[in-house]
């Protein structure tokens, strides 16, 4: 578990992996069991139950993912509800991908968006990041390299999860401005106090990231900032000049690479560019031909343009 | 799995359940491997994996606390997080505690402060309160009767989980005004067209919340309103004026139910007090006595204090 620690900050971490990697592609997973790639439904044998069988599929298929896209991408990004609404299988098959995307190379960013009081902070941490302690032993966690999370309930959550986060070289990257269509009805409020709810929940990002940047000038507190509103995108780096920010909305949701070039001013690393459905399902999409090969060769086409612009 | 559905929207199947009990009291579960009560450990066979041996004493603990406590409770919350940090295991404790309740005539408060874009909220509702269909059949989720969620992201991430929940018979309780330290960094935040941010997001949780209000009058989407701010309940009641609000924090974080009156306006089930630490712990935090007594006297007082203001 955990590819972590060694005494690197995160963004040291992901510094180092992207320019290793010269990619700053991020393969997000979602597996649909209804929708999976060839071949997956191999892996579940008949007359199990429902969902042990759905989640050796979904394993198979992320395992699969990752062995066709991995040399293009510097981390994936499992959403984790998709593996939940398999239960204690989907748990299992979580772990699978994480462990084929760590053998392979690349982080792992656990997209669960959780934001919660203190001691619920700190469990979600050992959940993802940590490991728990109890009178059995160690209760290692997923082994995750960074985690999305709401900002919502303030500050002392975010820190709650820095708190584990930060000694074991992992990140927290904060939702600012998110790339769905009702992001406009709370992120975008305008203050008393002059600008938006983004900008004041960048500012605290940036707050809050000032004591984890690391020697490679980037922060292990980073931004989840929406491809879909590239008009944002150079505001965002003034506030947080050291954030790492987590790119969605490319593809499927209608952004572009070539709009986010702000993104990238503090360093190759500084953005991380997520992409799911759009590589995954590349071939159903219109490229035709294998899965495989469809998803590489968009995989890679985003590589390239994105580090062009770094 | 589950006692939705049956055609009762949440708002009456709430309404109904707090009247046969004369209780507003949630059972908030938030179980540390480290601190169960007394006998837990006797469920876990000794020489297996830390985190089943831990998740099997978890679900043991979490049986006993819903045998002693759950005459004096309508509904019970548990932490995801808790269970999520003991892996695969912790998921099936999770199963057996929401049965157990379930078997003791409780509903189920899924306590995960989720909020994700479309696809995502769906799996999180498939997860919960739905099921996922596969080519392998349907996966049930958890049967939990209702979750909370993050308003951060807007309304369509909270449409998209009700779109499961409502036709489910299950509700969707949505942070507006919490109960830790930090709420006041974002929730409180003045607006430039008058207000705090949470009276804004009230607005949109009565919004979202008028198609879903059932014959008993109560709305299918609630708010969590922390019992720490009490001057803040009245004026959440006249904003939200169909929701049953969800009110953390008494006893360990300091609220008190006495002064929570405005939230029973609309009737007894508006209000559900959710205690955790301090009727689990009540023993050791100074009443004393066997851990199933104290926490059962402790549930029981707090019982009758709410139901008297209803």
């Amino acid at each position: 578990m955990g590819s972590t620690a060694s005494g690197r900050t995160f963004g040291d971490r992901i510094a180092e992996a992207v320019e290793a990697r010269q990619s700053q592609i991020v393969l997000g997973l979602d597996p649909d069991p209804a929708h999976l790639w060839p071949g997956s439904h191999d892996a579940a044998p008949a007359g199990g139950p429902p969902a042990e069988r759905a989640a050796l599929a979904v394993a198979a298929h992320c395992v699969a993912v990752i062995d066709a896209v991995g040399p293009a991408v510097v981390a994936i990004k499992p959403q984790l509800a998709c593996f939940e609404r398999l239960g204690a299988p989907g748990r299992m098959a979580l772990g699978v991908a994480v462990d084929a995307a760590h053998d392979a190379g690349l982080l792992v960013l656990a997209d669960g968006k959780r934001g919660d009081i203190d001691v619920s902070a700190t469990a979600y941490a050992q959940s993802l990041v940590g490991s728990t302690p109890t009178p059995f032993g160690e209760v290692q966690g997923l082994g995750a390299d960074a985690i999305t999370a709401s900002p919502y309930m303030g500050v002392d959550t975010i820190r709650s999860l820095l708190q584990l986060a930060r000694p074991a070289g992992a990140g927290v990257f904060v939702l600012v401005r998110t790339s769905n269509p009702g992001a406009a009805d709370v992120e975008d409020l305008r203050l008393a106090d002059g600008g938006a709810l983004w900008e004041r929940v960048a500012r605290l990002v940036a707050d809050v990231g000032s004591e984890g940047v690391g020697a490679r000038g980037l922060s292990d507190v980073g931004a989840v900032v929406g491809a879909t509103a590239p008009e944002h995108v150079a505001r965002m780096r003034e506030l947080m000049p050291d954030a790492v920010f987590l790119l969605p909305g490319v593809g499927a949701q209608g952004g572009r690479v070539e709009d986010l070039a702000p993104a990238w001013l503090p360093g190759p690393a500084a953005g991380l560019v997520t992409a799911s459905r759009s590589i995954v399902q590349a071939s159903e999409r219109g490229a035709g031909g294998r899965a495989q090969d469809a998803a590489r060769t968009e995989a890679e086409r985003l590589r390239k343009v994105a580090w062009a612009l770094a």
